[in-house]
């Protein structure tokens, strides 16, 4: 792995696209993956998301005991795990073993970095309010690591039924905005 | 325009994939656009997206106020006015004059559609808890619109700092999610 530390200030420009990413969490030990698209920025910094994950799932049980997790970024060329991740349950698979990826420690939280993403986010649930009503967590990143050896990362981005768009070309345009 | 009527079913696969919107909204006859990336889904039917709307921003308030808003998908021949849009306050200037955008009467609600936008969703207020907090509203879609005569739709997604990237191409994989 050669991910290096990455400015918090600069996480929206990650997660704002849309991509979809796999959440890592860990209990008693265990380490599961789980795929998601429901996220989104809700402040620059400290970088705070919210993201929806499904009480159906296993990590929805471990997240909510552990209060912690990592957002990891994969790209195109991860897009059989991604989907392989997302059609498997934590229950009954080790998602690690069964599509090769490799979990490296992280350094504030329990759950691992998933070793062959572009970027990982380390996260804390910080407000749980909405979790009752809509499975809606609101997470602080305490800390960002990204792969800077990868020039062109293509992340993906779910449009339902099994279609993902892949990241295109970047545009430049005079946005005052961040 | 030639936007027909979108199963509301169907929504989540327009902004799951995390594209720049412009959201509408009006209040005494005027009606105001703004730029967006902060949003997610939170619910598949009846749709549910969660947005977070800045209280430095014209349209909080009107938002607040009216719990009325359209949100529009514009495609990448819109970016020059995406970027105009989030550039400028509808405090002082009618954005709809200022970069010739067209705003259509909607069905359910009293904001306008963006007629040159790909896709418009009428949505209303349904949870304002974290409004006061976060500047976070949770939105109930009531009526999708799509333009069905459009068959390859580029939507644009925020990098960061006047970076965008364009939506490429589109991969089928074997997921079994929806």
């Amino acid at each position: 792995m050669a991910k290096k530390s990455f400015p918090l200030s600069r996480v929206y420009g990650l997660l704002e696209p849309g991509p979809v990413v796999l959440v890592t969490t860990a209990q008693k030990g265990r380490a599961n993956i789980m795929t998601m698209s429901w996220h989104t920025m809700m402040e620059f910094e400290p970088p705070l998301v919210g993201c929806v994950i499904s009480d159906r799932n296993h990590s929805f049980g471990v997240l909510k005991a552990t209060k912690e997790c990592v957002i990891n970024i994969p790209t195109v060329e991860l897009a059989a795990q991604v989907v392989g991740c997302g059609n498997t349950s934590g229950r009954k698979v080790d998602k690690f073993k069964a599509f090769g990826l490799t979990p490296a420690a992280a350094s504030r939280v329990k759950a691992p970095l998933i070793d062959e993403c572009y970027a990982s986010l380390e996260c804390k649930v910080v407000d749980a309010k909405l979790v009752a009503k809509y499975c809606f967590f609101i997470l602080e990143v305490l800390k960002a690591w990204i792969d800077t050896s990868r020039k062109d990362p293509r992340t993906i981005h779910h449009l339902g039924r099994g279609a993902f768009m892949v990241a295109g070309r970047t545009i430049k345009l005079p946005s005052r905005k961040k």
